[in-house]
């Protein structure tokens, strides 16, 4: 409460201190008329959310001024999983996983007396709110892995035509969260590239990152098994192996940045603890930098998780924005929508 | 010489075939008076090679034609050493590591009595020589890791800014290929991005990449140590450590552009059988699609070596070259100038 009453007031403030500052983008309500500039953001509620960004692509794209970057080194950095999408019930990417161990169980009778297949093939619901680490790793290397990666490109494409989300009964490519994919477009409009940066893993992710997000393969950075190079019958085909390649997961965030990217970003948007480092590497020392957070605090149009939550888990980032100035964006607050389907 | 016979008959062929195929944008030297468009490879000679690039790049972009690619799949890959730049006496990178090494003498006392390093800054020719991939992992752990990210882009840029080509005397920098920058300019203004995909150091490359050939970061793929994320008294830092993370090489070629880029391209073009299977890839049951190789045949120019080469040795690519239709681009009669410096 506290908290959102200092957002209110810093909102006032910057209306009122409008006349000595150059005037933002959008400051007010779209005005009537042949001249005002289309928002950019007609998702985003007015407040310091929104205005924070506003001020940093501004600054950003200013030539002369102190916040100015250079085209090439306006690199901004997204996590997936609950930044630009739903991460609830489960990450999507472990719904087509369990999905998929349902539709191989034919080809696999030993999965019938092993769990956690068996529980994951009579969906039972026991089985899938207690698996651990250890047992996603197994059914991702069972669904993920043996086939090459054209196959399994078709798989996740496959799924997606068909598969809905339990509690919203629609594709999980509607989704999305669409102030995020305003905003995606908003960036790249101004000189930005817009990279995905998450712990999912990317051979599902590059699937449907162009059409959910206008976000290409190639800037698509994630988890990762190994694959390996074959000539089959005269054909060129990469497999893929049950081994993990690389984790882009925390420490492995900024990391992951280094070594798929090559450059240090100025804008990181995360939502949980997983994001922590991205936003340090991204904005400690960094000036002009922008961190930003998404809160899920809306459990009416979608879900109210923080410090307590086993997915999405948002607790020492939380603790850490304020000192490093990072932008905590209210889902409830801050959105006018947060799906594109809403009324 | 029979190939050389058989690229000119090739070569007057389809001069007289024009008049029945579309035009090429480029067919004859170019005409006096404004309505002829500029050479976009003017250090090309023309012949089979720059005509077969300018047909596919012609195919590439019309639309309708049967040659049309949607302009985010026009992804070519480059290798780098040899293909972009000299590769003699020694690939640029060990080089640099071996300055590295007579810089940093002085902090390792045990160094000299203890090889390959004491040959190294001692410039022992015998123990340059006989340096064998064991060796040359020792030097290029003891010079690329233990540092910061940032350190290590600091000592790579301050190395290029001084060190001279023992052949040339020249700057490093100004050691690529003139033909190759232009056709790299010339893909990316049809719409091609443009990715490095070498054997060598991704971190060593991508300081000096936009520079020489007009390529960010980015879009470079490469060999790469583990590197990992610490906060060093509340800085974020990078530190390279000395364990392999990816070797981009033979293999390793298509399983770095699937991993770093997620995209089969249509045109590659290497100059060893460190290529093959990246020219493979591309190519083998893809239409359309464009394999080349250069041939380094120019002693007097450059260099003159193949099949029994250590360093780019080109052997079973050259072999598979005309059964799968790729390009040998021979440096003697293809290019008009292979250096920029050359008068």
């Amino acid at each position: 409460m506290k908290a959102r009453c200092l957002l209110i007031v810093v909102g006032l403030l910057l209306l009122a201190l409008g006349g000595c500052a150059p005037p933002a983008e959008q400051t007010g309500p779209p005005q009537a008329g042949p001249a005002a500039p289309a928002d950019p953001l007609p998702s985003w509620n007015q407040g310091a959310a929104k205005q924070a960004i506003l001020d940093f692509v501004k600054g950003a794209t200013t030539p002369g001024g102190a916040g100015f970057v250079p085209e090439p080194e306006r690199v901004a950095v997204f996590d997936n999983d609950g930044t630009l999408w739903v991460e609830k019930p489960a990450y999507i990417q472990f719904l087509f996983a369990f999905d998929r161990v349902r539709a191989m169980a034919a080809d696999h009778p030993e999965w019938a007396s092993r769990q956690p297949f068996k529980g994951i093939v009579e969906n039972d619901p026991k089985v899938l709110g207690s698996l651990g680490e250890k047992e996603i790793a197994q059914v991702l290397a069972a669904t993920h892995a043996g086939i090459t990666a054209a196959e399994f490109e078709k798989a996740v494409r496959e799924w997606f035509a068909t598969a809905r989300h339990p509690r919203f009964d629609r594709p999980y490519t509607e989704l999305t969260y669409l102030p995020q994919v305003e905003l995606l477009a908003y960036l790249r409009a101004n000189g930005f590239q817009t990279f995905i940066v998450s712990g999912g893993g990317v051979d599902f992710m590059r699937v449907i990152t162009e059409q959910a997000y206008g976000i290409p393969p190639e800037q698509v950075v994630g988890t990762a098994g190994l694959c390996k190079f074959e000539m089959r019958e005269g054909v060129p085909v990469l497999v893929k192996l049950p081994q993990v390649f690389f984790v882009d997961d925390k420490e492995g965030k900024p990391v992951g940045i280094h070594q798929f990217i090559g450059r240090r970003p100025i804008l990181a948007f995360g939502n949980s603890d997983g994001d922590l480092q991205m936003l340090q590497y991204t904005t400690i020392g960094r000036s002009p930098s922008l961190g930003l957070l998404v809160r899920h605090d809306d459990a009416e149009r979608e879900w109210s998780y923080d410090r307590e939550s086993h997915i999405g888990r948002l607790d020492e980032a939380l603790d850490e924005a304020p000192e490093r100035g990072w932008v905590v964006v209210g889902m409830k607050g801050d959105w006018k929508k947060v799906f594109a389907f809403e009324p």
